[in-house]
């Protein structure tokens, strides 16, 4: 199958709903390749459809309706992923690029190595047909329900035009993906007020709120959101450019960190604090369940032709499937379609060619 | 005594040990001035001469050391503190900055409002000499020792030259203020590699390291700092623009409340919960000592031709008090002075006049 016949190629077609595939890259993952196949036996045993690229000798016997490509190069570590994924043909990122390039596969996930999938999927899938820039949207796990920031890495440099699409794309994703029915969007600034913000925050806003004033936005606009918003009840998703998504992700990992790491030192000083930290361990079991990042299955790579998903390296296979099943998700519910859908009715789409390295080869649709 | 003639006006002369003053305003706390005239008793029992803005009424019998000017009237709440600062000359914070500016008070010290302490700052007590842009500089307190933070929310834009002079600033207070010896400085980032970050970033970076490896910088310049190293042991001091300062800031804050929040949900939800809480709380009380928010005095705004201090609005006397000691600590050991011989000696200050509205203000100097 063809990229350019598929039903989910983000040209309005109705989606088939039987025939999704997610394309796996094993290697990078923390406790290694095989901890991924074992995702994915989890994965395949509710309903999806997976192909892993890695390492054959190490992922052992496929379950039913997993197929093994035999991909034991790996470019996860690589210091310079941009050339390593050019120059790599025989890489599993590569090869599981190509195969989601290719029709083979509807999805993608990258069980390690950001940079790596993210290089691999602008020269194979491509960039989606009207995008500036590709985001990494991460829906973080909140005791109230996820909130997703995006971007959180994917670009270092952001326009007034590229918040404006993350907005867009990051609403696409939790009206399919996430489940949520009309998503409130905000973007991340220092100061709820319209005035407040660098150039290019107060320069978007001023953007989105003109499109949501005119009714042409298929979310809530709820405006500018402050740094406590990320882990509250303001928004939905959350826009900002990728240093600072990934700063904020960064802190967010650090202060909890540093909390959980002093209840545990007090619960180790002293009998009184063992006794304690044990008691209210089993209180604390719901909120360490609600806060897991596995069952959000990771980062999603927005702004491509196909969705990726990469889950965080130290996963294990629980948060694997959960990538696999959300990848395959994403694919039947079309959130590329959406994306493409929604930005051209809004007029938001990029009309310039493109003029980055990927723009010099061909287009397949 | 005139500003131009105090011996502590940043031009290298010795500061005189004994006269420093501190001018508070006391309107904006949240528990009202008389917290801050509690926190007024207990810094000059500590040997600080204060000088108290606010309603004399509220204030009682100042305590030795302390003197009170009536001055009812606070801005602290405004909507539009610059306007407010410029037109309100009896308010409270324009008549201590005042003060200040004519050398009846070395220092200053905010109880509420940052926006009008930094609107009257610039007013009346102006710009040092060869600053572009004045930063919000805060302390955060760490089990392992307090990271500085800055600019977290004086500007909303930064250039390469504003984070450069931050990194000096910051370097100045972490060493007479804080008392770190040679402070560590890095710039956040959403990477450690030099080639990581915002174009401003790269760029500041590149002017750093060019100062740091000719040995022009009174600091060890560490590089490039991520989000985790806010709340880590990478750095000192870490510098950022005002509005991913303030972002980072509040998400902190955020953070620490949600996962408080989970602990005090979880021990109250149970008996067992009800009683390991309470075992763990003793076993957690250094902690809770540790990261306590009074401890550092609250902001400190530097780029001014005094200190200023601006302690959280909520915090109680001891917050406030620990403010004045610390203003008063500043403008003893020359915080000032120390700003500008660096940036001197560095040819790091600002050449060309200013072109903001301050500018065309009389100088003092």
């Amino acid at each position: 199958m063809a990229l350019g016949a598929s039903p989910s190629s983000g040209l309005g077609h109705p989606v088939d709903q039987a025939a999704q595939v997610v394309a796996v890259d094993c290697n990078g993952a923390d406790r290694g390749p095989a901890e991924v196949a074992a995702g994915a036996a989890l994965a395949a045993a509710r309903g999806v459809r997976v192909v892993l690229f890695g390492p054959a000798a190490e992922l052992g016997e496929p379950a039913a309706n997993v197929e093994v490509v035999d991909a034991p190069v790996s470019i996860a570590k690589s210091d310079d992923p941009v050339s390593a994924a050019r120059r790599t043909a025989e890489a599993s990122i590569v090869q599981a690029t190509k195969a989601v390039a290719a029709g083979r596969a509807q999805a993608l996930v990258c069980a390690g190595g950001t940079g790596a999938a993210l290089a691999a999927g602008l020269f194979n899938i491509k960039r989606m047909h009207g995008i500036y820039r590709p985001a990494l949207a991460l829906p973080l796990p909140l005791p109230r329900g996820a909130v997703t920031l995006l971007d959180v890495g994917a670009s270092a440099e952001a326009r007034r035009e590229h918040l404006v699409q993350f907005a867009f794309m990051g609403a696409a994703l939790a009206s399919t993906v996430l489940g949520v029915a009309r998503p409130r969007v905000g973007l991340l600034s220092n100061g709820e007020e319209a005035r407040r913000g660098s150039p290019l925050v107060v320069e978007a806003h001023a953007e989105l709120s003109r499109r949501a004033d005119a009714g042409g936005v298929p979310f809530e606009w709820v405006g500018n959101v402050e740094g406590d918003d990320v882990v509250g009840a303001a928004a939905d998703v959350i826009v900002t450019d990728g240093v600072t998504g990934n700063i904020a992700l960064k802190l967010m990992e650090g202060v909890s960190q540093t909390m959980l790491g002093a209840i545990r030192d007090a619960a180790s000083a002293s009998l009184r604090g063992m006794l304690g930290g044990a008691l209210l361990r089993a209180a604390l079991r719901g909120f360490r369940e609600q806060i897991d990042p596995e069952l959000q299955g990771g980062a999603y790579l927005l702004g491509l032709r196909r969705l990726g998903v990469v889950p965080h390296g130290r996963f294990t296979r629980k948060g694997f499937a959960e990538a696999m099943v959300r990848a395959e998700r994403g694919a039947r519910e079309d959130v590329v379609g959406q994306i493409q859908r929604s930005l051209a009715d809004a007029g938001a789409q990029r009309e310039a060619p493109m003029s980055a390295p990927v723009a010099s080869l061909r287009e397949t649709e």
